[in-house]
């Protein structure tokens, strides 16, 4: 199986690329830059480009079995500062690719949607696939859109997709601009010597999973027959106040000292809980998750301070 | 109190117009062309432009305590051929207007939602506003993108705004152009010596409401104070086949002759059942439908054999 990677360079897409390889796929990646943290792969084809240039999409998918998608222009921070460039840059240009696989004899596309924001607040947790999606922010707003025109397009023209609704991956490669991704954001703050931040009262609850079993998650939705969406999370909801405390047992586990966290007002566009049933991934892809949190943060911050050179 | 229509020389909107007027309120219209089958009303104060136009709309809301968004550049039968149309012509001229108008101290925003596609096919009916929002075309996805960023806009900015999901309205001055509005297509076929289409065996449902009943409800939502979205249907559901026999009774009621429909082959578009719970809009806004099927029909016959010269 040959398949193209969009965003393949980014913290997810490198670990996508690492786990086809493994499983003997051949991988193109296009992306607007090389990956951050290693040199190019000897066994990747990179393209390196606009990810919203249709016709580069397009070329890049030909001869190609599948896609994984998961390039954004945006972040949920950043899209609420401007939705037109959310809408632009995400949803056309999805419309546009879309148009421009029609025909193609593709044999999945897989996509990666938001398990934090589809849902917006839900009334339930864990939240099953078939909860109301109520977003409440741009990126939400965009990537139900998206998941919408993806269905139309299998109804109207078969069109094989899978969408994966994540909820907070990490692990290494994470980067460290502190607008995504709270474990890496807080790890790369204690390695240089800062305090992590928590908003709140720390009481908001999230579901933190290992980037490695996202990629294989992304692997199994690749080999099955399945269209429709299915949540990526770990299952578990875990407090920003236990992350924190776990953080600070793995770091005094290192010998790099004590973790103060700095506690900072809640942000009103965090919604209180959210925790994902992955039941229907268990069952459909036959998939579960199998790094723990604690096992996970320890290799990630093994990792943070291998980079930012802490002793 | 002074309020913009936004697309008010259309079908709906010339009746909300009306029913302003003779609530003494002051009306500016914003319309691409004049109304089809009347001249311009001496009381309102039209500005012809493109609607997509974002200075054109902003200078036109100047002044203005409230404003009623009626235009779409689609319908559900043509957005499917070009979503990215859809989504640039609707959503991203809406998050340009939504802009623009921050800061404004405007009352009320009431937009046209379309409850006969944000939910897609229904678990449920009659459906009510919590139903969950599958929408299953263009028209419909890009509709509940726009209603998530106007309740983004209202947590955001506190702007003030109320949303009609509107089923099928029909009514005098409807257009005959085929692609909305089952009844206005049926009556002007019959008018024309055409016999009207049945797609499939007739047994799908709908909700069909009196555009003055609409605009009854529009004229409830400008001046409530309620922000959210309310169905805007009769809350009775006719199957097109007794749509069809009651339309024949009518006919020959007036002497015009006898009606005979021509079955086609069913439509993939058509949801089968659609009637909306209207229980909100009586509730939170004490409006309720007043006008029956068979009276509107009767009334609806009469001004399309007016206009179409038949005898």
């Amino acid at each position: 199986m040959r398949v193209l990677l969009i965003g393949g360079c980014g913290f997810i897409g490198s670990h996508i690329a690492d786990c086809l390889l493994a499983a003997g796929i051949s991988v193109r990646v296009l992306d607007k830059r090389p990956e951050a943290f290693r040199p190019p792969l000897d066994r990747v084809e990179y393209v390196l480009g606009d990810i919203q240039d249709t016709s580069l999409l397009s070329e890049s998918a030909e001869n190609m079995d599948a896609i994984v998608h998961l390039a954004s222009t945006t972040v949920p921070t950043t899209a609420n500062l401007d939705p037109v460039a959310d809408v632009t840059g995400n949803l056309i240009s999805m419309l546009r690719l879309l148009e421009a696989l029609r025909g193609r004899p593709l044999r999945k596309f897989v996509f990666l949607s938001s398990g934090g924001t589809v849902y917006g607040v839900p009334d339930c947790v864990p939240i099953p696939e078939e909860h109301a999606l109520r977003p409440i922010n741009s990126y939400g707003i965009t990537k139900v859109a998206i998941e919408n025109f993806l269905f139309m397009e299998h109804r109207q023209h078969g069109f094989q997709n899978l969408i994966l609704r994540a909820s907070n991956p990490y692990g290494p490669r994470q980067f460290h601009t502190g607008v995504q991704g709270i474990i890496g954001t807080h790890l790369w703050r204690v390695a240089q010597g800062q305090a992590p931040e928590v908003w709140g009262d720390g009481s908001v609850v999230r579901d933190f999973i290992h980037v490695r079993d996202l990629a294989q998650l992304c692997y199994a939705a690749l080999v099955s027959d399945y269209t429709g969406c299915v949540n990526a999370g770990s299952g578990e909801g875990t407090a920003i106040i236990d992350l924190v405390a776990d953080i600070q047992r793995v770091v005094a586990a290192s010998g790099h000292g004590e973790v103060t966290p700095v506690f900072k007002p809640g942000r009103s566009i965090d919604v209180p809980r959210v925790v994902l049933d992955i039941g229907k991934a268990r069952q459909l892809l036959g998939w579960q998750p199998r790094i723990g949190l604690t096992e996970g943060l320890e290799e990630t911050w093994a990792w943070v301070r291998g980079q930012a050179g802490a002793t």
